[in-house]
């Protein structure tokens, strides 16, 4: 009975560590460019879906839902590259985010043969957040995390169920939450990087931190805290990649040690660690 | 030991069966207009959340997908009170069944303090379904449900988790297909049925089945499938109430003994047996 008992507990307490050593567990985010290319994402999705072990996957869909917004009549307000969530763009969101997008991805990888659930931060409380404070900026329902649920994501990845994570959180008091997919990915690391070998892995249309932004095979292939600092000083860090290499920064502070940004037609690649940009502590 | 064992095996085959006799399991459907309308939705909602123990929640939402079409300039064809769901429709209801209402209702259950999760079919291959095949009319991506996943819908109930159903199934090839609310409820009451002792109730804006369609004081308290369809002979059921009364018929004789029909205002009554009109063998 000490048998059966130790392993219960050893299921609760830390499923993702076995023999002391923990289990991998990939957190891929996909952005708007491979989302919006019907062929790139089902190839995308294929290689994720062939991903042996834990794995989620943080999606956006920004400019899918611009075009619904356009579509209906709704102006979209961006500020710093960040959309200001009004309640008729929440509703839109929502739809696309968690209705679109979510399920079709989701649907993709059951017929990849990977049994996947999408879910937003809504569904058993996965991810809380609250809106937004700005001293300056009224961002309206744009949600900061509070908490992630890493013991129902757990529950998840035992059965051998990836997560397909779209960027709506909620407040806990009935608010859904237009959240920055990166933040997810992030907050998802750190909050899983007690429990598993989290590698967190950013996808998008370069293939890595480039030194020159025109330039493809200017690919950094290290980069820490230190030069990011430098480079961005010296303009050479494109003003859209600085917030997901903030993102990235803060993951490696909270202990989510390998952390990469790759191209999305490279998803094996970057899994296998041969290829983008890896980011390092001093 | 063999306490432990025992006890895993008795969760692992049927959850729901407590000491011989399986456990309540209340499955409620809400329809278009009890959606539409935020102050009764929001009541529904704080009722439905008052349920003590195992409970899945399926909505429909056929008026806020035709209303977001409208505004998207995609036309909708019905055929018999039954959409046509082409290309267009079926990203329409993919992202207001899915998306806006699944987690608006979810975020609000929560908030209720009742930890919900949201669903579609593709999740965790929870509802597969196979496209329609009609010999008269092309119902587009219309979908007939094969296969409720009656092992994982435990497995989150057994952790007090209430479901909400949204009406979008899939294939398992990827194609996402849109399933009438009312036969999702009667499949998944019936899948649920051998573990559970089910109750499954359609709310709409009627008190029951009405002997005199505009008197909502002439609710038919019991009905058997003989007097159904004396009554459709005589043109005395409407023609709305007659797929809803097929579908409960279908889930009597697949073995779910408890079926009411009533009014979304009286969910309270109709979970205790006290409204409605009740769906029984001869």
């Amino acid at each position: 009975m000490s048998d059966a008992l130790s392993n219960v507990e050893f299921l609760d307490t830390d499923p993702g560590n076995i023999g002391g050593d923990k289990v991998p567990l990939y957190i891929i985010k996909i952005g708007g460019n491979v989302i919006d290319d019907e062929v790139k994402l089902l190839s995308f999705i294929k290689e994720f879906a062939a991903i042996t072990g834990n794995k989620i996957l943080v999606h956006g869909g920004g400019k899918m839902a611009t075009r619904v917004a356009e579509s209906m009549g709704i102006s979209q307000q961006m500020v710093e590259g960040r959309r200001i969530t009004d309640a008729e763009t929440l509703k839109v969101v929502t739809m696309v985010y968690a209705g679109y997008i979510n399920k079709n991805i989701t649907a993709q990888l059951q017929a990849a043969g990977c049994n996947a659930i999408g879910l937003s931060g809504a569904d058993a409380n996965v991810i809380r957040a609250h809106k937004r404070v700005h001293p300056v900026t009224d961002y309206g329902f744009a949600g900061d995390v509070d908490n992630v649920n890493a013991v129902f994501i757990q529950q998840l990845l035992v059965q051998d169920i990836a997560l397909v994570l779209c960027p709506i959180t909620h407040d806990a008091n009935g608010l859904l939450l237009n959240t920055n997919a990166d933040t997810i990915a992030q907050e998802v690391a750190k909050a899983m990087s007690a429990f598993y070998e989290v590698s967190l892995i950013y996808c998008f249309e370069k293939p890595g931190v480039l030194m020159d932004a025109e330039d493809d095979s200017s690919v950094i292939q290290k980069i820490d805290l230190e030069s990011f600092v430098a480079l961005k000083g010296k303009n050479i860090i494109s003003a859209g990649m600085i917030p997901k290499l903030q993102n990235a920064f803060t993951a490696l502070e909270a202990g989510v040690q390998n952390i990469r940004i790759g191209h999305a037609d490279q998803l094996r690649q970057l899994v296998n660690r041969q290829s983008g940009t890896s980011i390092v502590n001093e």
